[in-house]
C-alpha cells in the first residue's frame, strides 16, 4: 500500500510555515465558540442567495443588450472560452472609474482570484533560480506560498510605520545584485498592508516607481483594501502613477464582491516582442501560463462578477461605500475597546498601531505570542487571533498579534477584546502557561 | 517604458510548442468559415442558459433538504470556504456509482478543472530536478504544459495500437533510474487517449499497476472520455483496480457537464504521515498546494455541478447516455466519410485508426502535416485540424493529423471530410505547396 512521509513531498508542502493558515482554521473549528480575530474574511452579513442568480441573469441581459446572439451567449457560458476571460471590458471600465487606471482590455487577464494572478505573474517573470522576489515584510502569506510553489526565492524588505522605504528597497536590490542574483520583482500592498495596515505615502509611491526603473524590476501591486479608505484619504494606486509601465497590478473581487466567486485579475500592459516581430501585451503573453494553470476562469464566476460590475455602472467605489463604513466602524470599535482595556500610561506593556483602514491591526504584547499561546487563548479564553510571526519573511513578530476585525460585529469585537484583555493580562503575568481564573462565558450563537 | 523580449520570460512561455494551442484557436478565428476538426471541445448543442440557475438552485435546495441552516448555506456560497471544496460527498457518490471507485470524501479535492488537479498532484509529488514524469506519447498538451510550469522534466513513453505497453514503461523507469534519476509518476489516459483514441486492455491495466508497485511510482490516471464508451465496452478504471493505492485519479466535469464551469477533481487516498504522527490523506495534504494556486474552487461552479450531480442521482453514466450516442454517431460518420473518400486498395497513401470511442482519430498522410499545412488547409480548403507533432513528446507524428469530431454535426463532418480529402489529395501531389484548384464553397453559418 503506497503511503508517504510528509517529508517526501515538495518542500512547499512540507514547510511548517505553510501550515499556519490551516492551523488557524482548524483552531477555529475546534473551538467554535471562540470569537475569532484570526481571519481576514470579509464581512458576510450583507449577502442574499438570490443575488447569485440575479447577477448571472444581469450579465446575460447585458450581453443581449450589446447584441450578442443567443447561441453565442450560450457558448460563452458553457463552452471553453478565451483563456484571458470574458469580462475584461467590464474590468477595464471599473479600473478607469475606481482607480484612474487607464488600460485596454488586452492588458487584463481574468484569474481565479488574486492567488492565481500572482502565480501567473511570478511564473512569467522568473526564469532562473537566481531570480529573487523582494516582498514587503510582514506580508500576506499567499505571496510567499505562490513563490514556494514555483521554487522562487523570496527576500523580505522590512517596512516601517509608513510602509516600505524606497531607499531600503533600492539598497536591498543592490545587495541582491552584488550576490550575482537579480531582483525580478517586488511585491507590496501599498494600501492597508495585510497584516500591518500601513499606507505608503504619495511621495514614497513616486519614489518607489523611480527605484523600480533605476534597479530594473517589476512592481507587483496587490490592492485588496484600497476601496475601503476613509473619504478623502485615498491614495493613487502605483499603477495609476505608472508612466513607465513598471507595475503589474493584481486585483481581487473577494473584498469588493465576495470570496466564493474566486475571481481576480491581472493588469499587465507591458509590450512583449516575439521573435516574429509580433507585439502583444504581457497579459496576452502570460495566457500561456494561465492556460496551463486552470485554462480560462469559471464562466459562472465571471458572469456573476460581470453582472455585478454592470449593475453598479462599473463603480465599485460607490457600490462599496456602505461596506467601507462597516469596516471603519469595526476598526474604530477595536481601537476604542483596546483603549478601554489597556489605558494609556498603564504598566500593561501592551501597544498597538492605529491604521486608518483595512482589515487588520497589530498588537504588541509582553510575552511570546505563538500558535501554542493562540490555542490557549481560544480554548481557555474564547478568543482567537493570528501570531504575527506567520507574516514575517525573515523572522520577527514573536511578541505580536494580528487582530482581524473585518467579519466581527461591533458587539462581538467589544466582547472579544474584553476576553483578549483577560488572556493578555494572565499571559503577561505568568508567561502564558496558566489556565484562566474564570472560565470563558457562554457565547451567543453565530456571533463568531 | 518597460517592455520585454519574449525570450526573457519563463522557458515554458517562450517554448514555441506551448504556442500550438494558441495558433490553432487563432487560425479558427482568422478563418471562421473553415470547418474545424482542430479542437477537442465537447458538443455544446444541448445547453440551455436557464440550466445554470436551475442547477445552482437545485444545489441550494439539496443543502436545505439536508438541514443545513440558511445562514450557513449563504456563507458556504459567498465566503471563503474549505480549500478542498464543498461537493466532495457528491463526487464520492458519483465515483462509486459511475466507476466503482470507492473512496471517502476526504480523499477528494475539488479543483478548477483537470488542469489544476494535475498541477496540484505534480507539485506535491515532484521534489527535485531529478524527478521525472513519464507520460504516454502522444499525449494531451495540458500535461506537458503543467509540468513545464513547474520545471518538471517529462519523458514520453511511446504507445502502440493498444495504448502503453507496461513492459516498455518498466524498461523506461529502469533506464531513468540508471541515470541516477527517479520516476515520480506516470501520466496516461487509459480510455480513449487524446489524441490517439487508444484503450488500454484489461490485462495491461493490471500489469501496469504491478509495474507501478515494482518500480515505485504513482500513476496519474486522467479519464475525460471513459463515460462515452459503447454499451458493454467500458473497461474498469485503473483506480477501481488499485488495491495498492498507486493511482491518483484526475477527473473533469468539462465533458460530463460543461467546460465553462472549469471544475474537476483529484482523488488521492494515499496516507501521509506527518512528523507529529497525524495521518491525513494525500488529497488533504495537497490542500497546501491548492491553497497557493487558487485557494478553494469557485462556489458557483461547485453549486452548478453539485446540483447537476444531485439532480441525476450521482449517475453521470446514465445522464450522459444521449451525449455518448451523439459522439459515437460522429465517430461513425467520420469513419464512413473517410472510407468513401479514401477507398480501400486506392493509391492515396492515406490511413487512419479506428478508435472505439473518444473525441479523436488519427489520419496518416503522405506529406508533412505541420502548422503551415494546416493554415493552407483552413484558408484555401475551408477545413482545419491539428498537427499530431503537437502531441508527441519526443518527436514523431510529422505526417499525421488529429481529427477532433466532438463538436461537429454529422452533416458538417461529411462536408469537412470532403474538403479535407481535396486538401489531402492536392497536398499529396505537390507537397502541400499549391493553392487549390477550386475555391472553398460557402459554409452554412454557425456550423463550424
Amino acid at each position: 500500500m503506497l503511503s508517504f512521509d510528509l517529508a517526501s513531498l515538495h518542500a512547499g508542502i512540507v514547510d511548517p510555515e505553510m501550515d499556519s493558515m490551516r492551523i488557524l482554521s482548524e483552531t477555529a473549528l475546534r473551538f467554535p465558540d471562540a470569537l475569532s480575530f484570526s481571519s481576514g474574511a470579509p464581512y458576510d452579513g450583507n449577502h442574499d442567495l438570490s443575488a447569485l442568480t440575479f447577477y448571472i441573469d444581469r450579465y446575460i441581459k447585458h450581453l443581449r443588450e450589446r447584441g450578442v446572439p443567443e447561441a453565442r451567449i450560450t457558448r460563452l457560458l458553457f463552452q471553453y472560452g478565451p483563456v484571458n476571460g470574458l469580462i475584461q471590458d467590464e474590468v477595464a471600465l471599473m479600473l478607469k472609474r475606481d482607480e484612474d487606471i487607464d488600460v485596454p482590455a488586452e492588458a487584463i487577464m481574468i484569474t481565479h482570484g488574486f492567488q492565481e494572478a500572482a502565480l501567473v505573474a511570478l511564473r512569467g517573470l522568473f526564469t532562473s533560480p537566481d531570480d529573487v522576489l523582494l516582498a514587503v515584510s510582514p506580508a500576506y502569506v499567499g505571496i510567499r506560498g505562490a513563490a514556494r510553489m514555483l521554487d522562487i526565492p523570496v527576500r523580505g524588505v522590512a517596512e516601517g510605520p509608513e510602509g516600505l522605504d524606497p531607499q531600503t528597497v533600492a539598497e536591498t536590490a543592490r545587495a541582491v545584485r552584488a550576490e550575482g542574483k537579480r531582483v525580478a520583482a517586488l511585491y507590496l500592498v501599498p494600501d492597508f498592508n495585510n497584516p500591518s495596515g500601513t499606507v505608503l505615502p504619495r511621495a514614497a509611491r513616486q519614489r518607489l516607481l523611480d527605484v523600480a526603473a533605476e534597479e530594473d524590476f517589476v512592481v507587483l501591486e496587490d490592492n485588496p483594501y484600497g476601496l475601503f479608505a476613509r473619504d478623502g484619504e485615498s491614495q493613487p494606486t502605483l499603477k495609476s502613477l505608472d508612466t513607465r509601465r513598471r507595475v503589474v497590478y493584481l486585483g481581487s473581487f473577494a473584498k469588493s464582491a465576495f470570496p466564493g466567486a474566486r475571481l481576480g485579475y491581472l493588469v499587465a500592459d507591458q509590450e512583449v516582442t516575439e521573435p516574429s516581430g509580433t507585439v502583444r501585451t504581457l497579459a496576452q503573453t502570460l495566457s500561456k501560463a494561465k492556460a496551463m494553470f486552470t485554462v480560462g476562469s469559471s464562466t459562472l464566476s465571471q458572469a456573476v462578477i460581470g453582472g455585478y460590475l454592470v449593475e453598479h455602472d462599473h463603480d465599485l467605489r460607490s457600490a462599496t461605500r456602505e461596506l467601507a463604513a462597516v469596516y471603519l466602524e469595526r476598526l474604530d470599535t477595536v481601537l476604542a475597546a483596546l483603549d478601554e482595556h489597556f489605558p494609556a500610561g498603564g504598566d500593561h506593556g501592551v501597544a498597538w498601531n492605529t491604521p486608518r483602514g483595512g482589515f487588520f491591526l497589530t498588537l504588541t504584547v509582553p510575552f511570546t505570542a505563538d500558535l501554542a499561546a493562540m490555542e490557549r487563548s481560544a480554548r481557555d479564553y474564547g478568543v482567537s487571533w493570528a501570531p504575527m510571526t506567520m507574516f514575517h519573511l525573515d523572522g520577527g513578530g514573536e511578541r505580536e498579534i494580528r487582530l482581524g476585525f473585518s467579519n466581527l460585529a461591533p458587539d462581538a469585537i467589544r466582547e472579544g477584546i474584553a476576553r483578549l484583555a483577560r488572556f493578555v493580562t494572565d499571559a503577561s503575568k505568568d508567561g502564558a502557561t496558566t489556565t484562566p481564573k474564570h472560565p470563558a462565558p457562554e457565547i451567543p450563537e453565530g456571533q463568531a
